[in-house]
């Protein structure tokens, strides 16, 4: 997957010379808990000992056959609709990002209605929405890759604009099908956890799911590469993601994961390269009861800082962890040491 | 405990206009969570549709004449020293209000060594330093009563100047001590899990500390009322933030509370005045091992919202947690609703 990409190995003497002035701020060492451990994530990421703040949403949308079999509780015209709603400001995606003082690039990956040109709409150029993943693999082996490759230079784009953390986020109604079948098939993961309600299912919604999940699983066992889990059941906006994790982490930025569909793209990408795991920091535990199992095959990566029971997606989660972020890289860039301010030590 | 101020009661008709705002935002019905009910507990507290996101931090410095029993591992001057860095905006807390936007206030509630003039402190007035509460009282009840009137009219100052979320934060060598047994003495709390390692100990430190802490709770027995819990452990910045507490309620701004010492503070004022408990919010459940009995206290209170191992004090959990808060009024005051947007409802 994007063998051609180099990630960076971790620096052992930036390491230690981050760990010293953390440890020299003004406060009783550790004593920032998970924020000094966030901070020492984000430096050697971006291998500065004086990390950079700016943070770009890449915010993905698609559509997915599959929701003709009623996966979802809502139509797939909702993805199209909340791609204007995106475009026009009004999404909590557009609202936590002007709070957290984020940029969103909308990426079109694509949903099946044509959209209107818009400046700050981004298009892959793919095709319009995947197959349906119970009749027929959703992706070709072509379209996979172009997907791919197309959300490694998204994010390499942003970065070079100046980012230095990059935040994934997604919108497509019967995504959550899709990254069930994905963490399953290329996770190893059981499928009946996976399959929760996502957006919102009653009991008889969410029965009819997991059937057609089983179905779909059938249909292509695993295990499967990451590549053919893609082709087999999609989406462009989940192979967009894996793609921008990668393309941002060899531009040495910090991955910011949102909830449980980024999390499966984010993992793929780590099944394909494992030299990913320190560029990916998790934003939050959702409420899809499957999302805990997903963040448990990666200790290696960053855990989730929050866990407020969001099950929105949109890059929410990302973007309310990003002040985390932002307040870590705060503390490496602005806070006095001891000896700068001319506080004692311990007194025995 | 200050009772001639009047706190205002939950209003029905408001929470039942905001609960109907939250949910006709373009987000399937509580796909935000634990954000949605922070957005409730805010505008409730305020008494507005659309809550004022200004913030600002009053940051209580005390010292603790306990502190010659060696309950922390740190000198009292730190205590001053840290206060100058405040002043000079230097510490964490300084760093994470200008990353989160708030306004800080340093209070000396007081310190025992004298602090030089400077524009941006405000002095209490009291006395510097508490007594030792090993031999005696750590303050009469004249000057319980004259910190709680402090922090109160400083609480309602930082309101009538525009900010509509109060932090609560605090600096004082062995104030984890005093807190302790102020849980203890007025929440009837077992006193052994609430001593913890504070801003360090080691193992002899702390059964030092422990000691120390036992012979205090001998000399003066509970149940003990709020006021004379806090006349005979103290600390004076401890006074001042539960003053504060029940000064902004009473203003009608959130009170977003930090770690250890700020909860034990917020709980004597509700033990006080129950009314206060819509206006509570935890910020985070922290490293110290007494905080989660001392939170549990409090269920009809905004539970803590972040847990990533903080123990450092000086409102920085508040402040690490503002950004959660400023994001649940941008959803409230932002964004779209399914029909500005013109975004579909479910399918089925």
């Amino acid at each position: 997957m994007l063998s051609d990409l180099s990630l960076a190995t971790p620096d052992a003497a930036l390491s230690a010379r981050v760990s010293a002035r953390i440890d020299g701020k003004t406060k009783p060492p550790g004593s920032l808990g998970r924020i000094e451990a966030l901070a020492l994530r984000l430096a050697l990421a971006q291998g500065r000992e004086a990390p950079i703040v700016r943070a770009a949403l890449l915010l993905c949308a698609g559509d997915h056959g599959l929701n003709a079999e009623g996966v979802s509780a809502w139509p797939s015209e909702v993805t199209t609709q909340m791609v204007l709603n995106f475009l026009a400001g009004g999404a909590a995606a557009n609202v936590f990002a002007r709070a957290a003082g984020a940029e969103v690039r909308v990426l079109d990956c694509e949903v099946a209605a044509p959209l209107p040109d818009h400046p700050r709409l981004i298009r892959a150029g793919i095709r319009a929405g995947t197959r349906n993943a119970l009749r027929e693999d959703a992706l070709t082996a072509k379209e996979v890759s172009a997907a791919l490759v197309f959300g490694a230079e998204q994010a390499r784009a942003a970065v070079e604009a100046g980012a230095g953390v990059i935040l994934l986020g997604e919108m497509g109604i019967g995504n959550t099908s899709a990254a069930a079948l994905l963490a399953h098939s290329a996770l190893a993961l059981p499928l009946g956890p996976l399959v929760g309600p996502g957006a919102g299912h009653d009991a008889a919604g969410l029965e009819r799911k997991r059937a057609v999940l089983e179905a779909c699983a059938a249909r292509r066992p695993g295990p499967l590469s990451p590549e053919a889990a893609l082709a087999a059941f999609g989406g462009l906006e989940i192979a967009a993601m894996a793609g921008a994790a990668l393309g941002a982490a060899s531009a040495r930025a910090l991955v910011l994961v949102d909830g449980f569909i980024a999390t499966a793209a984010a993992l793929l990408a780590l099944k394909a390269r494992p030299g990913l795991a320190p560029f990916l920091q998790f934003a939050h535990r959702g409420a899809e009861p499957g999302h805990a199992a997903m963040l448990e095959t990666a200790p290696e990566a960053g855990a989730p800082l929050l866990d407020l029971g969001l099950r929105l997606g949109e890059g929410s989660g990302a973007l309310l962890a990003l002040p985390l972020v932002t307040a870590a890289a705060a503390m490496l860039n602005e806070m006095a040491s001891f000896e700068s301010a001319g506080v004692s030590g311990k007194a025995g």
